[in-house]
């Protein structure tokens, strides 16, 4: 894509701030080839653009050394934690030091009085909820992914629950970073508001290592509920089901997940889990509460499914008969893999207000069959964020231009909508031009705190602001 | 307090700009002073300091105009909605215009199906409620007073049911803003989430007036819940009413409010409204739901209550029989006013982690009478979040320091127990000197985008920075 190009490259201040932080941090400090590739971007279409060099930091003094070095000699920095991230955001596309903070890996305090945890960066969410497995606590967001809070938190991750429990703005309570200075911040305290001027912390939430590396975080935790339900619905058309959402939502029902899977996605998921779905779009929900709250939550959704034109409504509260109902959902991204093995899977995500959702998923659809693309439809409906899941050979370019022409189509259509043009993945190198239009007066705003925070622009260059703008 | 002196005036040009407001503006600038007094403080012991001026603005366009004047002559511009902000936010330390919102009152859109509506920032959460009547929504955020939604998002206000619904903060989906340029700023769209760079949105959310002028929001909305109960118990000692309050969180009960009153606020509520409750302090709850599920939330905090040491714990679900049982709530802080008919209230928060709260409550309780000060405490204890009401005579010098010596001290003990000198109020002129202490480093970088955005510091000058440092 257009937006991942290359910039120009300090080669005398990366030369010697390397040899600099070879010095002080020996093996810590890698330049084989395979690790570098493995710390850019490899998970879909973007061309992967390696850092110079990766440090493995232990601690956050480590990160600001890290910092203090690359500033003086004007090199990039790239926060790095798990490498899941889809737009490309741990690309060094002037090159520059990788900073792989897996190592921070401790859960430094957990607080079931206050529901809170401290973590490091490194800490990922699997991690964090096997760490709190005997406290009957558990942090929700899952972005799918086994990413790592530091990058959840960078991008302003969120995922299927989010419906119930918010995104990543919404449960981190504060957190502390590097900042391009190499001085450390920290934004906030453990209360659970504030009104102590400027929310540091929602800044830095989804700033995409652009602004400074996290390197602590203070998280929100819940405790896990006496009882889940799950239920399963099939509609004849994707208005039909959006409409049951949107009658879920507007009744009040604390819906904890809210999922559908088009007719594609049915489809593909009957062929590789042996299901027998009718081939038709699929809402999948789970309720959060008490035994008596998940059945009353389950029950008035089969009422609102059936005055909405679902047929086929199932609904347990067993742990066993959950995840089988379940199983669409949790086999669909191998599934859709498996319809076109050898393509490469373009994930794109886009958010609408969910009046907006039945019209923006059915029009998707028929762009992208009148684009002979292949695009799956996956959506987080509950919040109106969905997923097109392009899988394309990436080695035929006219199949690579209709999708880049597809996805610059369906970040128009969001905007159109009254939408984002993300809604979870971020910005990263993929969405730049896409940004410009969404928020234009916003991102002259953006750029005013960017160099403000980050006059050198070591922090993640070539991220969130198109460079030759 | 030492914190509310004059700052140095422009006098030529706020006379310039006050000439060239009149042409434009005519009878909508006004000069008498009892009209300007009305504009600056007038809710607390904060000086009362008028500004030169007041227009009342009626579009977005007529801020802007307003703004680009006074950026041309370098005078300072303070946003004003219903003037019941309690730390000197409206102040004019320097001098310049007040912009008056109040006549952009206008609810511009309701979405019922995406539970949001488009508002002006002069509309009070009340008349949106009222606006909002036939609708079965409602936009939950109380702070006490009938203040502007504007001024609500420009304090990052909350109150008694934040620890179900959030703050502003988490009510906000986006903001227009003119910016101290005079350009008019939009941050974000109606989707539900969005990960498209920086969150400015919450950046503006709490920036009190000193980044830009808000002149519309988009608020979340809720379905007014099928049901509601309320509960009242009391306890023999504040710790055993704040583990009542963990415990409840704990198990995840969807509390909608749960207000602390201590044993001063008991006494003179009984005065008041003549009822008989044990003079220990009390606390009252609220439930939104289902039929089945206040009940079924009502007696779940029944059995903690027992568990924790309570005594008298009531419920009901019937309307007349809830505003009964929380007269006790409605009435405390006319109440309290009645203990000493002429004395100035002065009302101060503190929010800490909720396992602190027990801790703070008692410190502070004891700290007021050491002091030989009358501060009552009424806490939204769900967040960890309380209030002092001090009630003092502001013409006794004596009283008044040791007033100040408390608040300060208050803002100290937050600090100490891991929390924030403001849970709800701000900063404004009140705590500017306590919040060097809270977050030393982020005030760095607050002002560093202070700069970049307003770099004239035209912007509520004299508010969140103290202008000595």
């Amino acid at each position: 894509m257009n937006d991942t190009h290359s910039l120009p490259r300090n080669e005398t201040g990366i030369k010697t701030a390397v040899s600099i932080l070879k010095q002080r941090f020996g093996e810590r400090l890698q330049t084989g080839e395979a690790i570098r590739e493995q710390h850019a971007h490899t998970t879909t279409w973007i061309a992967n653009q390696p850092p110079d060099a990766v440090v493995f930091a232990e601690t956050t003094e480590e990160v600001a050394d890290v910092v203090k070095i690359a500033a003086e000699h004007r090199v990039p920095i790239i926060a790095f934690g798990t490498g899941t991230s889809l737009e490309g955001h741990v690309n060094a596309p002037a090159g520059g030091i990788s900073v792989d903070v897996s190592r921070m890996d401790k859960v430094l305090a957990v607080h079931p009085e206050d529901l809170d945890a401290v973590v490091q960066p490194g800490v990922t969410r699997m991690a964090l909820n096997e760490y709190l497995r005997d406290t009957g606590l558990f942090f929700p967001i899952d972005p799918g992914a086994d990413a790592s809070l530091g990058g959840m938190a960078a991008t302003r991750a969120s995922g299927t629950n989010a419906v119930r429990y918010g995104t990543m703005k919404d449960n981190v309570l504060s957190l502390e970073a590097v900042l391009p200075s190499g001085e450390i911040l920290r934004t906030g305290r453990r209360a659970k508001k504030s009104s102590a001027g400027y929310d540091l912390t929602r800044l830095l939430v989804g700033s995409e290592g652009t602004l400074g590396i996290i390197t602590e975080l203070t998280l929100k935790l819940y405790g896990i509920p006496e009882a889940m339900s799950a239920a399963r619905c099939t509609f004849s058309d994707v208005a039909s089901a959006c409409n049951a959402v949107i009658m879920t939502i507007q009744m009040g029902v604390p819906v904890a997940r809210i999922e559908l899977l088009d007719a594609d996605c049915v489809a593909a998921v009957n062929g590789y889990s042996g299901l027998d779905l009718p081939v038709a779009p699929l809402l999948l929900l789970e309720f959060h509460g008490t035994n008596a709250g998940v059945a009353e939550q389950a029950a008035t959704f089969g009422e609102i499914a059936e005055e909405t034109g679902g047929t086929g409504f199932e609904w347990t509260a067993n742990a066993e008969a959950r995840t089988r109902l379940w199983q669409a959902r949790h086999d669909a991204y191998w599934a859709l893999r498996r319809v076109r093995p050898d393509a490469t899977a373009v994930a794109t995500d886009v958010c609408v207000p969910i009046s907006h959702i039945a019209e923006a998923v059915t029009r998707a659809s028929a762009k992208a069959a009148e684009m002979d693309l292949y695009s799956p439809i996956l959506g987080h409906v509950g919040d109106g964020n969905f997923h097109c899941t392009l899988l394309i050979n990436a080695d035929d370019a006219d199949e690579r231009s209709r999708c880049e022409a597809f996805t610059a189509w369906l970040s128009e259509l969001a905007i159109e909508l009254e939408g984002t043009i993300t809604g979870e993945h971020g910005i990263g190198q993929g969405k730049m031009t896409s940004l410009t239009k969404e928020l234009p007066g916003a991102l002259d705003v953006m750029r005013l705190i960017k160099h403000a925070v980050d006059p050198l622009n070591i922090m993640n260059p070539g991220k969130i602001f198109r460079p030759d703008e």
